[in-house]
């Protein structure tokens, strides 16, 4: 195929000032590999920190909004799909994700990390713990921790890379 | 409202006899409170054991299906709600539900601890631990533990009377 | 299966006295045969009249609804399916639906009436006829006009008869 | 905003050659007006021959599709949105177009016209007539016909025009 790989960046719409720096970084890096960012598209938090960062590099960002407008959407945006639906577009953020990474965040974030891991997807925390209730998924590889933007980027380009070549 | 009190049951559709057993009963009990038991309408673990509970004692079972058809779906159920959407359904599990009591599972009853916390529901886990990911709710007290499924009723019971003075 | 046939009554928010007073009739049409009435669940047009109809003679209504609360439900509803997924909830409205009876409406009634047919299931107009773009639907049989409650009733029990002998 | 227009193409997957071409051609013009296409991302009828033609100048292709994973998706998308969702994806290609342009289709097309128009959105039907159930919307001018792909692109930029002043 032809696409581009597209990267789910997941997180919190409430973050601080060091997850949202991790977060512009993530998408910076993300566009510098020619990866397409995909978000929540809120503007807050891990969403508009990653679009602003991707698109600093001239990237491309998605984001599947909760509600049926653009209001409160990430100016960052090439492309906000609305859906209307709350959070059941937690649902195809994942699954239009090749690969997910996941901010810390709180229950959102952490819906989003299950139902990707629910759908087969590969999740990686980037410097957060998602805690005993996964463990399963980190013994079986499908769930990894990276402690910094640069790793994160490094374990989903490998991930890419298995996809286009299975 | 003259509406009954809808309690989601949550939990793995690969369950254990154990598990099963708890969710069996903890149908059981919430037939005989008089409150309609929603889950995923799957035949299969936690989903078919707290419906066949439920029946047992002439409770209502709503069962909200991953599918457009009933394939796969328990015996037990009153009313087969099909929403042809996947783990999307798991939102409308949550909403529908006055308060939500998760048994055992993995990703998707994760995702629907998550959803549910995210919603603002009040989530009872039965015999297990979402981990530290979720500390924030157990904090402010939306989410606790049982470790039976009569104390998760107990508990239950407290929440549908808050909602109801509410 | 054990449970009771689901017929959908579909309609307007917006309708007119006439219109209400024959959705009333169909809910206690519906309710007189053993089946449960599911439509949209608001307090407004066919939506409330159906309802209210229904439990005239102590059926039972389901209400899928737009929103993540019951404001604007009608008090008539047993059950209360919350979506949060405006629009989207049509889906769910006639693939659960056994078969489909649609008062006049508007765009809303439309939608449904269209993806009910583009889910193969049997609808029947009450009362009014949706156009050329679908006769195609008229041609085959899964789309018919029935001209009062006691026709349209009459028609859905012959499709329920051929479900379950199918 | 900076964001580029996006134009919904709906229409049958089960078309003929005559409409195809007309789908194709569509899908140069909204290309070369520097607008985003957004189709429903099948391999088949419509949406293949629209997505063809944007590709051949150079355009930007979105698909939502019906499923989890990108089988029988178009080989022109440029971004594929997964779902998993069935036709409750219709209501996200309507909701995230800013005007949407339906070719000739069946049950699956009139569903995205109705919720198109419930959602408040323009709509041009292109070489057909969605019939009277629809009629109050034409006569308020939400809904309008166009005898050609040339045409149904020159109504669509006034309403891009319009949307972009309001």
């Amino acid at each position: 195929m032809a696409r581009k790989p597209v990267v789910g960046v997941m997180g919190g719409g409430r973050s601080n000032p060091t997850v949202d720096e991790e977060a512009r970084q993530l998408g910076t890096l993300i566009a510098e590999r020619g990866w397409i960012l995909l978000n929540g598209g809120g503007d807050a938090g891990v969403m508009a920190a990653s679009a602003r960062g991707a698109k600093e590099r001239g990237g491309t960002v998605i984001g599947v909004l909760r509600g049926k407008t653009t209001r409160g959407a990430s100016p960052d945006l090439d492309i906000a799909i609305l859906t209307g639906m709350g959070d059941a577009r937690n649902v195809i953020n994942v699954l239009t994700s090749d690969v997910v990474i996941a901010c810390p965040g709180r229950a959102g974030t952490m819906s989003e990390v299950a139902l990707a891991l629910n759908s087969g997807k590969r999740v990686i925390l980037l410097g957060w713990d998602a805690g005993d209730g996964l463990a399963h998924f980190h013994r079986k590889g499908q769930l990894t921790r990276a402690n910094s933007a640069i790793e994160a980027v490094e374990q989903a380009a490998t991930v890419i890379a298995d996809l286009h070549e299975g």
